[in-house]
């Protein structure tokens, strides 16, 4: 790097990105351009750039990009049904490749060729942004701190952080590692790394536990239109509004708590407790809607899609070919995926209280004890004559195989 | 048909069944052996026998296969971790294929050679019922009378009844269509035909509502060997024992309540409430075993596995050629299916209270945020750009394209 | 149906639909709209149109839909790869939605409710017509005379036929089941039903056999534009000139035989012998050149995308929600597929001689032995560390067993 | 390393692995023990020896490993029917592991804690060594010298050579990367860079091109008795005889080349063309079998087997959970693979000429155009109605959707 050259640094106001703001100029002679993004997780803006400035960067960005969040990362996640491991809604996964595209135009705007990240070596979020920022522009350079400098623990990063006189406060980050925006709260570290214990009360955030909730349910119902919400106990809703109203109601009723032992992309296992109460009560929604007005065929090839979908996500793998196919399947499925369901919610439980679209599949009539007029009993012995036949001929040919030992010998080039 | 020949009706003590018996007699001159398989329905068995004979019957079979239900059936279905459709714990699935493994055994015994059932033509029952026994002895003749004779509405069979004289009682099996073993009661029909309706509380039969579950939770502790549960709360329990311990418990605390519209196999969409407390409650516990003792690899294709034996279960496939081989895939990754599962039940919800296993591949070392002796960080850079080296050369492919335009043009046999 | 209602028949001309137009008239007292569609089978069109007359129609129909079967259903299935059970180019399967649709089309136009077809009630060939025709009008009523009519045989309907004056010509058809369209043509019957049977040389009718063809290879070129052949060996041409032009290649050079024991949609295997030399030559260089411009995980989604599009293609699904679906991801991911593939072709081989694309995600320097510029050695080693782990750890689990069986028992609410 | 300490190297008696063993001296003052791996690559042993202890190596073990390597790596990949990437028949790939265990086990039997190997920083076989390695013994140390050193390039390796007096004979392996062993020969680098080149007819060292193969066919029988060939022309042969039988045959024809740009594990994209005579004749005549005795299901779960398969052999992770699950499968399924394929060799085709098993499920009765006994062709119409019922239900879905706009709003709690 040339002396004076510009790094656009991902910024959260944290400790561990602020102790890089002193390091990157004491190591390179570089000017330090702090980019803050505002994907929903609540910080106090003027603070954040006090604290960057503070710290020594020359320039402070906050960029608010929740709506892009919500329309361009979250929705797209949402259609597709895409669940890591069966349990992480992706909360954090999705806003990395954001995050990524936002400091590459930071970059690009500022002339800058380096993006410096407060990630650490161990976990999924530095091959997110690394990889992302190799996607929008791979002749950029990145620097990882955290996986080259000597500080190596915390107590470290704080006599470091006090001799360059950053500002300390100590809360509860401390103990647990947190990540949060409008769709949801992660947690690792502290007690958890030990996955027989049981999470703390005091660990969560957004979401009341279910003992601690209401004693009375309440219903809900969510209208989609072609797999997007558009509307909250029938009043419509922006995007951004839509997801905080789902989170304030899920997380009264104790939902969305997930407790997982999840496969990390480096190779390990990690245990981590996440909060996504509007995007548990969005997906349970979603999902009992598709399977009124999807076919059976078409929904079992979206739960491989959906599968694949999760992994490309949590890989850090949006900006890639594959991830943009499987978008345009997804929103192909979509175009019947409009209609209203109604949930009660009650201490942690979603319970389905109706669906109901102008797509449905499901004919009262046919799924009767009855007769009707569309289907006629008597297909059914066909139907299961031919559905049987490969079982059939297996009995035979199991049965028959001793007598059948008279088959063609090797004899080659001819008489069988 | 000739006269006087023996035909094996599987028998249930219900109305269905139990007009039957007259029906064949009349139509075929046939002799009834009535079977009951006893897969912990919970009926009276010397009702069942005075009925079935008061129906017509010239003998009666109530075959206790419970143990081999629980061993052979449920086990296997709960290592390969399938549930159909997300929801749906296959419990009359996998108790069709053994019921038509008995009536094929007892009508080698007696000499028949014809298999009667009461299913209807608009169920999955039927196809289950009838591939199973073509797989077992193709050679033996099935009929369905629910599908061939004029009988089409619940009255007309009442009528039916009075006229031959059997003993008919209202019950709540009149509203809904209900299915019960050990493992499982499903219910469909009624007001449940209307996706609309939530189910009412008096619907469930095995499960305390999450509602009017105690306030105080309970802990529960469920030890596996090889992905079969073997103890509950430390004590070693023998199988039949092991569920029923399972369904006390869970059943008290409102957990195994599913409400889906499911895709049959028969073309149509249909609505089932089905209530699974033991089993709910020992699939998740096993699956969260896997999550510490599987490689994410191995996770991955055994969720592919478990979504191909669901429906191979629910389409009734149970004596095929796949279902063996799955069988052979699963039990060879359930050598290290052993370990300890705590779990919380409070109101409908099972949290996780701990996981431990001596094939734990979780290491706490590895997880944590600092430094350990079998991770290097800086092993990830080398990591990430491999990872992400496809997205970069997509970048330069989209990025150069219009310079490389020079690419070799369709001049045949050579010159490049 | 009413006296005089109309039916529309898919009318081939030959023997086996000509029977059918007495047969419906006798039986239901109707009208017969024969309706012969040319999907490029060579029938000449004149005799047809005598024939169906001379059998009794009432009105011909000769639909020329070439062009619409090589871009609506040739095209989008060479796209996404399709092959059914990695051998047949699905080239009678494809027809019949197409065939259908033009039916169903007529019939509306005729003002029409019934279609009838001569396929039988063995084949996949009744199931694609009838599934499309009730995909695009499920009010349609289909009569499929030869499952329920009583001609059971060949020479039955030899003397239905001469008692009905229908003119008869004895041809090769009558040993093999043949059916043929611009894209290839399939062989049933005969010496074939035994699969130790070699076909005979004299089957071929497209494809000379490679013992025959020519001493010398040929090379040719192919150029794609977004997955779709435009040129051939430098010249633009049109869809079916190009379908065309590479049949005449292929055929010539031994390229494009299939012969495989097939599984049909209606539970039995069967044998087929398939000509499809164009197809073949297209599928093979679209192939090569998806190799070179798509990414390894785009490639292996898009095989199973393939093998599924296959499957419903085969099965007659072709008018369903999850083809369409299909074809979105397919067309996202055809968007690189531009290039020019140049190909050898001697004696039933074809040999790749060259690949090339402005697309191209190969690059020859990263490619060499040594050094360059965009990949530096030595992160091959924390990739393999990494990559690794899982292995590592799994080593770990089974060596330190045994030391660790001090594993928490299942001791519950607590102590540890 | 301690001074002195033992270094196990796979040596291959080439340039690459010889120059390394006075390196390694040198920087490491160790003592190194060659070992040279016989999977069937030809070499001669005793001067492989002689090369290795005149390149300053005090120990040389020459392991011949062809039976095992047959019989417990290549015919478990061959039961899987795993391809990669469509034509790679993984030959390279699956010698790795076996490598990796006898240097595992002679670092055993030396008491050495050290291996070394030869492969380059780009390629796939450092990736199967370490990782076969790390699951094997995990506390092992590994080194790749071409990963660290300062050789950059042939010339340099050569300078290396002469200055350390290692013996340099100048053979074709300079052109090309090469790779032998019985089962194939790989062939990289040189004008195979360029993906738009032809390899020239010289390349090929096993397989005569089928324009230089004889002018006259010959057909071969191979006899598989649960998945493993065990007789060719008859003839009963021991796993090594029959691969060489094999080969020899097939070669002469012309069989089992194989050109392809493929996608390494290490993120690029390469060029090689493979030789596997008699691999491609084995693979070919055991899917063929396969198509006869395994019913459709089976078939396509076994294709999505064989592609993880061979990802999981091509990416080394041969001794992993997944592979041996896969086995485990695999094996149940091959208990009916059991039967004589005859194939007709010609040119660098095989066409089959039979297909016999005392398991086959094809029935010639079945697959006739008549009448038979299994089949009644009136179950047809039952199985389309209920197989067509989902596109039907669709077809009213899109109709009725206008009138249907009645549907439930999203009142909350109540009236619908």
């Amino acid at each position: 790097m040339k002396t004076g050259e510009k790094v656009v640094l991902a910024y959260s106001g944290g400790l561990d990105t602020s102790v890089i703001i002193p390091w990157l100029k004491e190591k390179y002679d570089c000017e330090i351009i702090a980019v803050c993004i505002d994907v929903g997780q609540g910080e106090e803006t003027h603070a954040i750039k006090k604290k960057a400035i503070s710290s020594g960067a020359s320039k402070v960005y906050v960029e608010d990009v929740v709506e892009e969040f919500v329309t361009d990362y979250i929705y797209p996640t949402l259609k597709a049904g895409a669940i890591y491991e069966g349990k992480y809604l992706l909360g954090t996964s999705f806003a990395r490749p954001l995050m990524a595209k936002k400091l590459v135009e930071i970059a690009h705007q500022e002339g800058a060729n380096v993006i410096a990240h407060g990630c650490t070596g161990k976990g999924n979020d530095q091959v997110r942004f690394e990889v992302s920022i190799k996607a929008l522009d791979p002749s950029i350079k990145i620097i990882a701190p955290w996986r080259i400098w000597e500080i190596k623990s915390r107590e470290e990063e704080i006599t470091y952080a006090l001799k360059k006189g950053i500002p300390i406060s100590i809360t509860k980050e401390k103990i647990y590692s947190v990540d949060k925006n409008i769709w949801h709260i992660s947690h690792e570290g502290g007690n958890l790394e030990n996955p027989w214990n049981e999470p703390k009360p005091e660990l969560f955030d957004m979401v009341t536990p279910p003992e601690k909730a209401p004693d009375v349910a309440e219903y809900v119902s969510i209208e989609f239109e072609k797999g997007i919400p558009v509307k909250i106990n029938g009043e419509e809703l922006s995007p951004v509004e839509l997801i905080k109203k789902a989170n304030e109601i899920a997380s009264i009723y104790g939902v969305g708590i997930a407790d997982i032992v999840e496969n990390r992309l480096v190779g390990m296992k990690s245990r981590g407790v996440y909060e996504t109460p509007g995007g548990t009560l969005l997906y349970t929604a979603h999902k009992e809607l598709e399977s009124l007005v999807l076919d059976k065929e078409t929904l079992r090839f979206k739960d491989i899609v959906a599968q694949k979908y999760a992994d490309l996500v949590y890989n850090g793998l949006w900006f890639s070919q594959l991830k943009e196919s499987l978008d345009a399947f997804v929103d192909e499925t979509q175009k019947v995926v409009t209609g209203v369901v109604k949930l009660k919610l009650y201490k942690g439980n979603i319970i389905i209280a109706g669906l109901s679209s102008p797509y449905s599949l499901y004919n009262e009539e046919l799924a009767t004890f009855g007769e009707d007029k569309i289907y006629d009993q008597k297909d059914a012995e066909g139907f299961i004559n031919l559905f049987g036949l490969p079982l059939k001929m297996r009995a035979y040919q199991m049965k028959h195989f001793v007598e059948n030992q008279k088959y063609n010998k090797t004899t080659v080039g001819g008489e069988q």
